[in-house]
């Protein structure tokens, strides 16, 4: 934990929070808690500052909290991600969120196991959880907006369309004869395939749809660390 | 297993390998083993090409080989990471082989908990498992050099100079003035901290050894996606 998240329910007066919980054993864990030791902290969705500890009991923690920094800044990115297993969901929205992904949309295709989208890992008690620790390890504040769709073909043509409008739109590709520029800027969507990738029918209804297919390289990574290698070459 | 690695030992005639195991497990996985089904093949340190199923037990099978491509190129790089926890190196070691990291020397930090160093996971027969298995992902052959060194200052004063010369050397340090370039080419010697980074004392003697701290920006990433962003930017 690189921050502390608040929420507007720790608040037991303007300026003094109260935690438990998952939130007091990192704290604990982190600044060694005596009154008087400070952290970073940071409001959902808001300002970044500084929490100094105020009391502290095995059950609870008493902080009082000063804003003055804004979270960093985010990817203008929309990645596009066939649904992973749900060990590599957890890990691709994590290194997703931790640098700074905007928006993320998960969807089918035809190599997703239809079990993945079983998993109660996807669901939204479970998305929240694992983005909240995602912005404590980041040191942002602003969580970013995480969707599913099952269908590919309706997807792809009614939706997609105006997600990639006004931005460079790519879609990974080993078969591919662009390959992926060094540096990407402005505006991006960035898609992403199965393990296996995406079969030729995806690959030209995403190209009709505004996707452009760019080769990698030649090396095959695991989907978490190709995301994050992909997310790397977008300036910030 | 995107490419099944031969070793000279494999080989029961000039074309004909025998193996069992894990690659005959894993071989199974990947192309539904009947005799006539191909893969892709490389011999360990050597050329690529395909192996033929010609015969298959559940204890071994037989394939016929043909060598006819190159291993993808290596990176330029070499990375010194401060050893992290052991399930984290195995991740570094796995994403940076796969990517293509000539040579890796895991050091000791300040903040390099002592325990680190005492896992078997370290050991060269669990390091070479690892790195084989990073390679059958990536579609490489050529086996990365992976060292350890015990002593952070007589490394980083007698040795690390020799290491830098005639590369562009920098290490991570998130509070340094200068960014890190969106783009890197030529030979890279790429210095990473441990987890809470590196002590000022450390980054002086680094910076006094030719390596130049730069910041990767406001965002705190875990070790192993930290290692696949910075490597990202290394042009192959």
């Amino acid at each position: 934990m690189n921050l502390l998240l608040l929420e507007p329910s720790d608040f037991i007066s303007g300026s003094v929070v109260r935690i438990s919980g998952r939130r007091l054993r990192q704290l604990a864990d982190v600044i060694r808690a005596e009154p008087g030791k400070r952290c970073k902290a940071g409001l959902l969705n808001g300002l970044t500052g500084t929490a100094e500890l105020l009391s502290i009991t095995p059950e609870t923690a008493e902080l009082s909290v000063a804003w003055n920094g804004e979270p960093p800044p985010k990817l203008a990115v929309t990645l596009i991600a066939a649904l992973p297993r749900p060990k590599t969901f957890l890990k691709v929205l994590h290194t997703a969120t931790v640098m700074g992904t905007e928006r993320m949309i998960f969807i089918e295709s035809w190599k997703v196991d239809k079990s993945y989208w079983s998993t109660p890992l996807i669901g939204p008690e479970s998305v929240r959880e694992n983005l909240l620790l995602a912005l404590e390890q980041a040191g942002d504040t602003v969580l970013p907006a995480v969707e599913f769709r099952r269908r590919f073909k309706p997807f792809v043509e009614d939706e997609l369309p105006g997600v990639a409008a006004g931005t460079t739109a790519i879609a990974g590709h080993p078969a591919a004869e662009a390959s992926l520029p060094r540096h990407l800027s402005g505006k991006i969507t960035l898609v992403v395939g199965p393990e296996g990738g995406f079969t030729e029918y995806e690959i030209g209804l995403l190209a009709a749809n505004g996707v452009t297919p760019m080769s990698f390289g030649r090396r095959i990574m695991r989907t978490e660390f190709a995301v994050t290698a992909l997310l790397a070459r977008i300036a910030p």
